[in-house]
């Protein structure tokens, strides 16, 4: 009795996880100007005004706090489905949409519909958040991890050594965590020509589960394909734990074209696996929210002038990464030695980075830039001290 | 690919949710007053005026809608079990609760971190709350159903025949769903009793899993008593759905006490479980209403009034039923036919109550008295035509 596999998920807690919680007990100690924190992506910006605004409003309405549907209430999902449309010239309907408890609940929810023996495989792109593996893994699957090439992009050639007649789906996180990049749409479209190819040769769909928590946080104006148009069999997994700074408040949903294979299956089989993993609907102040405020997002320029400084100074210290597009993280090599011993030496100054092994990745490192700015000013020397140590 | 099994229970809507479609569409066709909904556990009492003004406080807070630690953010924790411990005289820690998505999510959570072989079992006494299954079977293990006896409470009999050495743990319901019956202590201590000895006979524990969203909806001053200072190995799941009338926003915990077996690899397991189900932490916002507002309830005063009416003017038609202690059900014997033929023959009066079958009761109906009271006097006339027809 006790399930090991479980009980191990439950015990070796991430190595994210770990890393915030002693930076915790060491602004405690030394104060909080002792420690530079970038492990957690926890966003650091205010939610629009608007959020709070409307809860107010909402609170008291008579049902505001009644179970909704399993979906989600009606015109949360007819409003959402609505600007959707509008923003991406889509032709989604609001039977498409399943309001959920957040990305984490969307993608464990798609998994666990997805997989039916223990033969079956999802592939992620390395590198990737680590949840996918234990979400795959519990749903019953096997997680397949395909390999990056220097510009942090997937390997095209990698995915196609990998994919073969038991993979169900594969999953796309753009912008990414924990890199920043994104995919072009060239290379989304190849992407979709291999899919498609070994659509027809295992003769059953592929799907893209497309993770998008930072659809919203993009730089420079850079141009973010939306995927559904460029492959038929998307599914997307949104949150906006990020895009509105509530990522307590777990609240997301799942959506598809009504062109998807297999679509109404995949409605009621989502519906079934959200009822048991113990969903019963996504929280209804929440939902109501997202209706009300529709498409209002927190002011993330911070995000941008702190990669703006990182990166800049960072490349002039000699450290090597690639200029993020979106999302709030950047990745850098470690260099010296591994990105475990890295990490340890940058500890010692109090600078918290995450090794990004459990990202499939050893070797980098994770900053995640959703910080005050001083506090990346603050961090300077210290990066700077750890290169010229090497 | 597609789980079969789960899809299954997404095209199966339980029958409780199809009557209460149905219900709305009737409504919609015929108005409000030519239809008595008696479907839905949905409670219709407002919530106590702390809660919104809790809202409106909390949310000006700088980290109202941050991500709190998976256990829950501590001074909540802290707070609930100092409540409980002075209400209960109880010896809980704050290391020992975890607050979750509602109760569904504690049941989904609790069975998957015991559940480690498709052998395993967990029983349900019957008339039982059909997701138990549901979850049970989701965690890979088997739901075990035991009898009950003319008083509607369980059979202890029938529990022994049941309990082998795959036997993980039981699920006691007090005030039950959908009886409304709380188990005397004496019928508990026969239960422990029993549990003590099997436990014995198989080493290993078998956990009574105490499943309470009615915990505070008790009539007449009936005494409800306190499982985990009954039997030790006591997990209980709670819900503020109910008792605070917030079921959309799920909210509610799971706790056990320190003596609990194998209490430190439970509290991992459960971490585990609840991580790969999806869920990341229990909504933020209602974390903080309820470690701010305490010990306050709905007034439920009009579920006493619901259930006198029901129980007196159905008695005296003829109707047999046994008077509920709690919760906001009334449990009948169908009078003439299968309860899903009594249950059609009152769809066509527009009066809506739901066959047993599903809670392992055929031959019963629930009547869910979480109405307004004019709703229950609108409805007699109708029993009365029922029961003459026969």
């Amino acid at each position: 009795m006790i399930n090991e596999k479980i009980l191990k998920w439950g015990t070796s807690r991430s190595v994210i996880r770990e890393l915030f919680e002693y930076g915790n007990a060491l602004k405690r100690e030394k104060g909080e100007d002792a420690v530079c924190d970038f492990t957690l992506g926890n966003p650091s910006v205010p939610s629009p005004k608007e959020v709070n605004a409307a809860i107010k409003e909402i609170i008291d309405r008579p049902n505001a706090h009644a179970y909704t549907s399993a979906t989600g209430a009606l015109n949360v999902r007819e409003k959402i489905v609505k600007a959707l449309n509008k923003r991406f010239n889509a032709d989604y309907s609001p039977d498409g949409i399943i309001m959920t408890t957040g990305a984490a609940a969307s993608l464990a929810i798609v998994f666990k519909a997805l997989v039916s023996s223990a033969d079956e495989n999802i592939i992620a792109l390395k590198p990737y958040f680590p949840e996918y593996k234990v979400f795959i893994e519990s749903a019953g699957g096997v997680c397949r991890e395909a390999d990056f090439d220097e510009d942090l992009s997937f390997s095209l050639e990698d995915i196609e050594r990998k994919i073969d007649k038991d993979t169900l789906a594969i999953v796309v996180n753009s912008p990414n965590n924990p890199t920043g990049a994104i995919y072009s749409e060239e290379k989304l479209r190849s992407l979709a020509a291999l899919l498609e190819k070994k659509q027809a040769e295992y003769a059953h769909p592929i799907y893209i589960i497309s993770d998008e928590p930072y659809r919203e946080i993009v730089f420079d104006g850079a141009a973010l394909p939306f995927i559904p148009k460029i492959y038929k069999n998307t599914i997307t997994c949104y949150s906006y734990s990020k895009s509105l700074s509530v990522p307590g408040e777990r609240i997301g949903y799942i959506i598809m074209r009504p062109t998807v294979d297999l679509y109404e299956t995949l409605c009621y089989a989502f519906l079934g696996a959200a009822r048991a993993n113990g969903y019963v609907c996504a929280p209804s102040l929440f939902q109501y929210v997202i209706a009300e405020i529709g498409e209002v997002f927190s002011d993330t320029e911070v995000y941008k002038t702190n990669r703006d400084i990182f990166y800049e100074e960072l490349k002039k210290m000699g450290y090597s990464c690639v200029k993020p597009q979106g999302a709030f993280y950047l990745f850098i090599k470690s260099p010296l030695g591994t990105s475990i011993e890295f990490s340890e030496r940058a500890k010692k100054y109090g600078l918290l980075i995450v090794p990004a092994d459990s990202f499939g990745a050893p070797g980098y490192l994770r900053i995640a830039t959703c910080v005050k700015t001083e506090t990346v000013k603050r961090s300077l020397p210290i990066f700077k001290k750890l290169i010229e140590e090497k």
